[in-house]
Order: structure tokens, then sequence, then C-alpha cells
């Protein structure tokens, strides 16, 4: 092994420990978002409204590394697919962090009401993108496509959730327009966490795009509804 | 020019093309979407709806188009960049496509009611997205800076329009419980033009990072609201 591959090895190590450690980042923040929605509790929710600098530098760092590791050693095969991959995952992770504010800000609003009904199927579906985000990163690691693939089923089970909640909340607002304002601010976190589940997806696809130089995107699954 | 450096120029530019592409698709997918809702016009919907093979198929090429350069070439400097951006471009592309299925499925249900209100402040926000995107294609193609930074200082004004368009639905939706179903429609397209701008931002943020090698993210603006 020259001196320069085991540097490159060395460092697409540290690339790979580094979205991690990002994406340990955005599942902490998305989980933050949902206990602060259940417990009413406004520091916690004003906490991940502001706390996305860390993220934020680390966006910036592994997209800076991931463009050094392609200018510096130009890399072939899988891991050059690696890197081009690890480039998105970064993007989806950051977003993830995004949705987490969201859902904070959203929850900051529904807070200022009574709330419109015990929530249920809000936090199942915070669970549910949490442990798909969780499963994505987790086949990262491991370059495992049988839990990308597992992964990429949960989505429709998401997307049916989210229609449940949409369909249950109306009748709700319908019934009392005093709950029509806080009724959409759940609406909208459904919504958000509807899209963690897409970026969970993202990463899956691109773990069996490292994996199997095999592009899954676009074949008959619609992730657009 | 080796027949190496000419070869590689011509592919840049063919990359370069095909982005653009992938751009007008994306902006006449979001503006037959609008003009669908503004005419109530179902078929227009359902063909926004149906038709997004074109763009994912070019989705599909684009990234392997980038992925081949970089495998091929192994690009420096201002070239990597470009090829980076233009993997992320893609993704944004791609989403922006996504976003007029959005439109037109929210549309769909929409026009099921009664309309809620004349619609004047939503296709506002529609042109101004459409202008935005435009805007930061524009300036991909022309490496231009300033026409870059005219794109992000936009985005905050979309965000005033979307929060007040909220407020006035919420009103009309108070008021009578028969709009609350097509009240939410809108305000989940207000969302989708919002998401609209935030890709047409990252783009341009894109355009800068290449030209400038300098990376604009993440410095004091806050996009996720």
């Amino acid at each position: 092994m020259t001196q320069d591959t085991r540097h490159f090895a060395e460092e697409l190590a540290e690339l790979n420990q580094r979205l991690l450690v990002m994406g340990d980042l955005a599942e902490e923040r998305l989980r933050a978002a949902m206990q602060a929605l259940l417990e009413r509790d406004r520091v916690m929710m004003a906490n991940v409204v502001q706390g996305d600098e860390a993220i934020n530098r680390l966006h910036l760092e592994i997209d800076d590394r991931c463009f050094k590791l392609l200018a510096l050693y130009q890399p072939m095969a899988v891991d050059l697919r690696m890197i081009v991959a690890a480039v998105k995952i970064n993007s989806d992770l950051e977003r993830v962090g995004d949705l987490a504010v969201n859902v904070a800000e959203a929850s900051e609003r529904y807070v200022e009401h009574a709330p419109v009904k015990p929530l249920i199927d809000i936090p199942r579906m915070g669970s549910m993108a949490q442990r798909m985000l969780d499963e994505a990163l987790k086949a990262f690691v491991s370059r495992d496509v049988e839990l990308a693939q597992a992964v990429l089923t949960q989505d429709d089970v998401l997307d049916g959730l989210k229609d449940q909640i949409f369909r249950e909340l109306l009748t709700y607002m319908l019934g009392d327009t005093g709950k029509i304002e806080p009724g959409i601010d759940l609406i909208l976190i459904s919504r958000h966490l509807e899209r963690v589940g897409d970026h969970a997806t993202n990463i899956a696809e691109d773990v069996i795009f490292i994996v199997e130089a095999r592009d899954v995107r676009h074949h008959g699954t619609d992730r657009t509804a």
C-alpha cells in the first residue's frame, strides 16, 4: 500500500465517520423536536429552532472533505461513488436538520392553542421517520443493501399515516373552528415528517448505488404524493 | 489542446446544456401546474401529475454524465466545482419537478370545492418562484454572481408572501367551515411554492460556489422558516 492510498483510505474512513456524526446530529434534533411537541416544552422548541449551527458547520466541513478527496486523489469506481453519494447524503441530512426546525416552529405556534386532540399518530409518524433515517444510516455504514431496501418499503406506510392524520384532523377542524389554526400546524408537522422519510429514502437509494452501482431511483415508485 | 481536454470541454458544455434542458422542463411543469390551478383545468393537472418521466430520465442521465466526467477526466478546480455543483443542481431541479406534481395534486383536491376566494397572492408567489428559478439558471449559464445574489435576496419576499397568504386564508376558513378543506390545499400549495424558491436559492448558491470557490451557505441567512 503506497502512502497515498493509505492516506486516501484514512480520509475516506474519516469522511464516513463525519457523516455519521452529521446523521446523529440530525436524528437528535428531530427527536428533540418531537419530544418538545409532545411535552409542549417551549424551551426545548426554542433550542431546536436556534441550535442549527453545529449541523450547518458540519455540512460545510463534509462538503469540503468530499471536494478535497475528489481533487487530491481522483478516486475511481466504488470510492468515487461513495464520495458523490456522500455529497448527496450530506445534503439530505442537512435538510433533515432544517425539517426539525420546521417541526419546532410549527410546534411553537401549536402550543399557543389548546391541544386539538391527544397526539397518537403524529408521534407514530415521528418514530417511523426517525427509524427510517436510523436504518438508512446503518445501511450506509455497513453497506447493507437489504436494510436499505427495507427503508424504501416503509415510505408508503409513512405516506398512509400522513393521509390518515389529515382526514382525522379535518374532522376536528370542521367540528370546532378553534381547532382550525392548531390543526393546520399539525398537518404541516405531518408533512415535515413525511419529508424526513423522503430524505431517508434518498439515503437508502444512495447506499444501493454505492454498493451495486445501480440506480434505483425513478423505477416505478412514486414518492411525490 | 490535447484530444482529451477537447473531449472534456465538449462534454462539460454538453452537461451544461442538458442541465438547462432539465431546468426548462422543471420550469415548464411548474408553469403548467400554476396555470391549471388558475384555470381549474383538471386535464392539465392530470398531465402534470403523470408527466414526470422525461424529467426523471434526464435526472438519471445528468447524474450519470457527472459521474463519468469525474471518473474519466479527474477534473480540477473550477471544473471539479462545476461538476459537483451540477450533481446538486440536478437534484434541485428534480425536486422542483416533484413540487410541480405536489401543486397539481393539491389543485386536483382544491377544484373539488367551490373557490375559496379569487386567487391573487398564490399566482404572485408562483410567478416569483418561477422567476427566481429562471434567474438562478440564467446565473448558472452566464456564471453571473450578481444575478445569483439577486436570487438570494428574493427568498425573504417569497416567505413574506407565504405568511400573508396563510393569515388571509385562515380568516376565510374561520368564517366558513366549507372553506377549511380547500383552504388547507391552498396553504399547502403556498408551501410547495416556497420550496421552489428554496431550490432556486440552492442553485444560486451553487453558482456563487462555482465562480468564487466560496461557500455562501449558512452565513446568517435562515431559510428554514
